[in-house]
């Protein structure tokens, strides 16, 4: 089964070593060290299909990533923000690189515009500067520590059926290409678990009423940083009302159809996600008896 | 089964009146409105092991919560935060209220304990200010909006052997009291998955590398506002290499030695976590096959 895109780093943390100053001043001036200048947040793929690394001398703002094949390797903390949040060309270099290098660009890049987006304190508006080998920010004024957010996010099908006649619910927001059509999504709120969550949005978004759900697979998802938790939940019934400040289609489909659109099909009811979505996964993780 | 603490509440969030500001004022106006004001962050317990509601006449800054029983409920932003984080006296009154209320307090508690520390923004320090409905807050500044934080962690057993000869791996952390262990835990960072973070965090703190990880359940807990996320994973050898600044002690234990600890047996190997922690919920499921 193909992992969820992003998921597959060979980065080692390493989260020992981030709160030695020292330590990691060596790291940064070893000979070895590698750098990721992420220009507006893109990256350089290689030839090979590898994430391109620059070397690190005289670079003063940047977070300890961890080691890959043993090299230190540093982001650049840029400042200001990059103006670009998610461009054309991003994802065609994403599918140059070998799925281990997306995952630790993704998780570079969410650290890197996280420091891009938060260099004051939230607390008490005085200028932050980073600590814990980048992996936080502190204030000098009121002494608040933060640290990089990672925002959980449910996705999911409603399910209604069994076996070969089960179905499931997908729908489209009008921002989709055409055609296309996935799992519906929302944020985890504060005081709800992920299965309440999980509820919540499918009764919002769709008027479906849900009971027992069950985990699938999660993945990072570097824009900005969230987690993405895929879930499948069981259907009451089958009547849609239709959230439309969020939907403005949804629509019950088969395992025939949900096949059909994965394999792109000319006859398919719906064109599927791309791969490196976890909704991908989880309509491959159904279609497999999920 | 008993479910997670702090799930249950029958809030209804009515996610789509938040948008409407005449609407919130409306229901903030209505004589059957209700307010939770939580000094140092501590609910009140009725004699009927309810929540504790105030009305709401002359309250200014305040989040919508949503509808308990068809009534609107309102949740008082402090300003500035109360000092106490989590007093002595608040679990007693957490173990008098029924578990669905005990759920609305930890909503309402996380969303109010988010604005006191957030007054500013964290891009450009200007001071923020609430909008929809308490559920954000705006920078007029630099137009930035911020959204209330929720923090995934993962809290996991690594687990070797199979049916009655398996056992988990339990740790204790220097403060917990006297003969507590517990699940090992850790927060999700950017750009790994639930799984990915349950591997790093047991090769961390423990030394012990793992393969398969299942979910097993989820709950927000209100301290200040994370999202556990519970787990176990396939051991793949059971030596431990114990990382001390985390844990003071670590060790194996069978289904026998769980179900001791559960049920308070004077000769148990270790205290339990108590029942609103979800490593509590995990001990539970994985006695009963999980």
């Amino acid at each position: 089964m193909t992992p969820p895109g992003f998921t597959g780093s060979t980065l080692d943390r390493a989260d020992a070593i981030r709160s030695d100053p020292a330590a990691i001043a060596a790291l940064a001036a070893d000979p070895g060290a590698r750098l990721l200048d992420l220009a507006a947040y893109e990256p350089v793929a290689t030839d090979a299909g590898r994430l391109g690394w620059a070397a690190m001398p005289g670079q003063d703002d940047t977070a300890f990533l961890g080691f890959v094949d043993g090299a230190p390797c540093f982001v650049a903390i840029p400042s200001p923000a990059p103006a670009a949040r998610r461009t054309a060309t991003l994802f065609p270099i994403l599918d140059r690189l070998v799925p281990e290098d997306a995952a630790t660009y993704a998780a570079a890049r969410s650290l890197a515009d996280w420091h891009a987006r938060h260099h004051h304190c939230a607390n008490c508006g005085q200028p932050t500067a980073p600590f814990r080998a980048g992996w936080g920010r502190r204030c000098d004024a009121c002494r608040t520590e933060h640290f990089p957010r990672t925002d959980p996010v449910v996705i999911m099908l409603a399910e209604i059926g069994e076996g070969e006649d089960a179905r499931v619910l997908v729908g489209r927001q009008p921002a989709f290409p055409k055609g296309r059509y996935s799992a519906l999504a929302g944020f985890v709120e504060v005081g709800e678990s992920i299965e309440e969550a999980v509820r919540r949005e499918l009764h919002e978004e769709a008027g479906v009423p849900t009971g027992a759900v069950r985990y699938v697979a999660s993945q990072p998802w570097p824009f900005a940083s969230s987690l993405m938790i895929a879930c499948i939940a069981a259907a009451e019934n089958e009547a849609i009302t239709l959230d439309t400040t969020e939907l403005e289609a949804a629509m019950w489909v088969t395992r025939a159809d949900v096949r059909a659109a994965l394999d792109g099909a000319p006859d398919a009811p719906f064109i599927a996600p791309p791969p490196y979505a976890i909704a991908n996964t989880l309509f491959r993780r159904w279609v497999a008896g999920a």
